[in-house]
């Protein structure tokens, strides 16, 4: 069940992801926090901001975060815009986070079914905001969307 | 089957695993490379140089190889001196690389069957120098190699 520290917390992940807009980058964001609501790491995608293939907004936020012993992701949860593409489930599940808040999957569902199969919790906010900003983004510059989740650009 | 091709490009993947040894990092390292045999991007895993956590020898050589239109990973080889991780196989299944060609996985066996199951070609080597660099590592360090494949440092 989502929490208020989850709707706060999706909020600063709402705010790296218009800091990647503003950028004039891809606008996902990410927020990595424990369970005491430190906040190990943050970010956003990087994909166009630097030349990026695999700074995705959960992997910026890991990234972010330094070097972690196991035991500082096992209570963790992490927050991002966007349902984790594969890549960043991958990442996920490497660290053993427990716990994945997602803004909205309506304009990308990832692999949302590799988390439930590995009992990672994962809570849909179905957030309006995080799901106007993609449309807006993916209206705007299709071509630079599907270059990030290994498409071909296609005709809009 | 591997090629002779294969075993060139895993030499090259092993150079850089060497060079990673080299300096003080985690010695696994990856090339990406084109159906006509031309080197996308190389790299290494990079946890200790750079404190990074998302930088494994994989990523290195994704996020070295930089933007590149889908089309150029749809009929790519990565090659990997040791099996790829939840993280780096999420990143293979998310740009359709078809072919992966892997040093060894006696040391650490990572989802090779997320990649089966997606159809993607796994060939392993079995390559002696891989398994061999990496077992002096994880003996030498073992503190780190857990750290980079996120369990807890184990006695010894």
């Amino acid at each position: 069940m989502a929490t208020d520290d989850d709707r706060k917390f999706m909020k600063i992940a709402l705010e790296e992801a218009q800091k990647g807009y503003d950028e004039g980058g891809i606008p996902i964001g990410s927020v990595l926090v424990s369970s005491t609501g430190e906040i190990l790491g943050r970010g956003h995608n990087m994909r166009i901001q630097k030349g990026s293939a695999t700074l995705h907004a959960e992997i910026s936020a890991l990234e972010n975060a330094g070097r972690l012993p196991a035991m500082r992701y096992r209570d963790a949860t992490i927050y991002t815009t966007l349902s984790p593409c594969t890549m960043c489930t991958g990442a996920i599940l490497l660290y053993g986070i427990p716990r994945v808040v997602i803004g909205e999957n309506r304009t990308f569902l990832g692999a949302e079914d590799w988390l439930a199969a590995k009992g990672v919790q994962v809570i849909n906010l179905d957030d309006e905001s995080c799901y106007g900003l993609m449309q807006m983004f993916v209206k705007e510059r299709p071509g630079d969307w599907n270059e990030d989740i290994g498409e071909e650009a296609k005709a809009v």
